[in-house]
């Protein structure tokens, strides 16, 4: 069997990198810094370390080239990386594309998505830091459900904000939590000063997650024990996830194969980061590969966004950052793949995009789906809408090629599996998924509300 | 890094066994022949062709040691095979066994269970055979997932009967089905003769597992070109499923592993039949391995059945099989494990435990989710009710060594997750999971209406 015959390269854990790549120390401009939402100047260690640990605030700004993982992390990573590469044959042959696909698959571990990649590290730092106890935020319900299994293994409390209306349409990722021993409420709850003034104005909200951050952030700020965390846009959770594309390389590597182009979904940014970067870090050395971020139509910070600073969220707790937004107050339609709804994106990211060093794209929602089913037939894996934006962009190119006769060689992140996702297949096969795309009027009102700095 | 210290073996595609293991060939008393449920006597091949390919009637009653997988089965088997084997380090600390525990994972592929070990080589076949649709039933919905895909790879259609109330309960699971591109039908249907019976007499009726099974096999009985798959109790099923546990062995000789106890829940007996048999073969040449088949007190086939000719099914239409029974009468309590509330099990394991070269033990359902979440806290999985049970075996078998001071090797199989089970989980923690048990009385009952044969 010639090696690249292969269905899928799985490596030892020995092959497991040992640290993360830190794309900061290679950029030409780096990322702009925050500022403190209160003071409107730069934003201080001692402002962060009211909700962050030091280590995390350290790598936050640091310019280090490579990062230690701790042995602690690493071992628990053990559970299922390296995260099988597979070659998308089926896929290919239904294309009848000489495009040669491969796609790194992190659906594999227990919370069926990337950001387990970052809530261990997450919460280890914590721990040792001696906090006792995590708050968040979660929508959809990825990223509580990542962050609820890290604290279960290293034994510190978690505390959910999890959005009133996927509460209660959620039951699954709500249990799912509760199995992992998390405390789950439906924001807006009655145990913070931001939740109750929410409560007091409108009795019925069913909830944000502006105001879930804002209550997670206010729950860390205020408890000395308490620690919040953030599960995509900042630094150090790019970081974290670099170990997605570093495992990537040694997989094409395995097969002689070097990518044409890397395609991820992009939201807040930290899945595309993690694959991406480790390529990037050869084109910024003079290689040719493409990198791709791929949008929602209804939310496209990318494509149709400004480069300034803006508040982190639209309870305006935490720090400024300066990327590419839509405005604090922009709310995109109700699009299932909820990971992408963020208004803003990665300052790292934001900066490349700036400098022209990474590509952006944007679709709509029922061709993210037909993208998927497609997938689903020929791959046999039912994937997240978030995930389905990269395979679409995939499959695009992969008509390109055939169309030209290339035979490039294209890799994308498949972050996540659809299987809590159902309810959104359901309506694609109805016919009931809207293609509701932003309004120009409605970006160019919350762009107009970006806060000014001096 | 010593071997016994790593947290998973994955083996390379190369690994994947080229012949699935065949116990007939060894075990000193055969399975006992089928009767058709017509004629009262040996069902023939002409009677089977009707709803099987001639392929899988040879498996059937096949004495050969060694069975080649086809290629083109093989294939398919790389997306996910071979499957990773865990050691349980999680577990074992918090148990504080000396025990070494070891669990071979089938969770891993699209469907989220074994089943599809078998569902590809029953479409393949079929395919083969010139058949263009596969019929069947689901509960649950496992097995209709599985057939599901396994069809869309071979290129055939699929009619899977859903029970009504599952197909209410389980939107989820029905547009997974869908999104493989199977046609779905809550079940009793007026498709069937034998659902409009049952509508006739009963329009409010919400189906039951008996009845989509009489669905299933008509439609398939009356139409050329449609053949009926079953997910489990058959003997070609359980020689299937012996991939797994040829698989783990392979994964156990890496580590110079070998197990005292082998552990797997049984319901028709197919996933016990897979990680058991390859090892029952060394214990008919001699070997002390144990395997213990684990099932729940409400269905308690093993520990309080008689060995008998039975109805395969409630709706008397498969052959009879000499089984330990319940009575095809028996209704057993509606726990959440739903795979493992068949009146009956496979005619090999019932002649195996008839000899007493297998072991049974049954546990209540609050136990079992005891154990569950236990696992799931400490080896980040959550495991499918089902799988539980022989979760819940494998912390006592490590608890008894904590007691003794024996350093065992434990293994046990996990046959599927429980992403589709959360509603299970939220019952648990509820306080709402029932420990209704079999009754005395109802096992009685049904057990005097099994057949007489001449």
């Amino acid at each position: 069997m010639s090696k690249k015959d292969v269905t899928k390269v799985v490596l030892d854990e020995v092959d497991i990198p040992k640290q993360w790549y830190n794309i900061v120390a290679d950029m030409p401009n780096k990322p702009a810094p925050y500022f403190s939402s209160k003071t409107g100047k730069l934003a201080t260690v001692d402002e962060l370390q009211a909700i962050f640990p030091l280590e995390l605030i350290q790598q936050e700004s640091s310019e280090e080239r490579w990062i230690d993982i701790p042995d602690e992390v690493r071992d628990m990573y053990r559970q299922w990386r390296p995260s099988p590469l597979y070659r998308a044959k089926g896929l290919e042959k239904v294309l009848g594309t000489p495009a040669r696909i491969y796609y790194k698959y992190e659906g594999t571990n227990a919370t069926g998505s990337h950001k387990l990649n970052t809530s261990l590290p997450q919460a280890y730092y914590n721990k040792i830091a001696g906090i006792k106890r995590l708050s968040t935020e979660t929508g959809a319900g990825q990223w509580g459900s990542a962050l609820s299994l890290a604290c279960s293994y290293f034994g510190l409390e978690c505390t959910v904000y999890m959005v009133k209306v996927s509460y209660e349409q959620k039951p699954y990722r709500r249990s799912f939590m509760k199995t992992f021993g998390a405390e789950v409420f439906a924001s807006p709850t009655n145990l913070t000063s931001s939740g109750r003034a929410i409560l007091e104005r409108e009795p019925n909200c069913t909830g944000s997650l502006g105001i879930a951050i804002s209550e997670a952030v206010e729950d860390a700020a205020t408890h000395n024990d308490t620690n919040y965390a953030l599960g995509s846009v900042l630094n150090h959770v790019c970081l974290h996830q670099t170990i997605i594309g570093l495992e990537a390389k040694k997989q094409l590597e395995y097969l002689d194969e070097y990518p044409d182009v890397v395609f991820a979904c992009c939201g807040g940014g930290s899945n595309f980061a993690g694959i991406a970067f480790p390529f990037l870090a050869d084109k910024l050395k003079g290689t040719n590969v493409r990198t791709v971020a791929v949008e929602p139509t209804a939310c496209p910070t990318l494509t149709k966004g400004v480069y300034a600073y803006d508040y982190s969220d639209t309870g305006k707790m935490g720090p400024l950052a300066k990327m590419y937004t839509l405005g604090h107050d922009f709310v995109p339609a109700g699009i299932h793949a909820g990971g992408l709804r963020y208004h803003g994106v990665s300052s790292i990211i934001s900066q490349l995009y700036e400098d022209k060093l990474i590509e952006a794209k944007a679709y709509g929602q029922n061709s993210v789906f037909d993208a998927a089913v497609t997938f689903a037939r020929t791959e046999g894996i039912i994937p997240a809408p978030e995930s389905s934006h990269a395979i679409k962009a995939a499959i695009d190119e992969a008509l390109l090629c055939k169309e030209s006769g290339e035979s490039k060689v294209i890799l994308f992140n498949l972050s996540g599996h659809g299987y809590f996702d159902m309810v959104a297949y359901d309506n694609y096969f109805g016919g009931k998924l809207s293609d509701i795309d932003y309004s120009e009027e409605a970006i160019e009102k919350s762009i107009n509300n970006l806060p000014k700095l001096d």
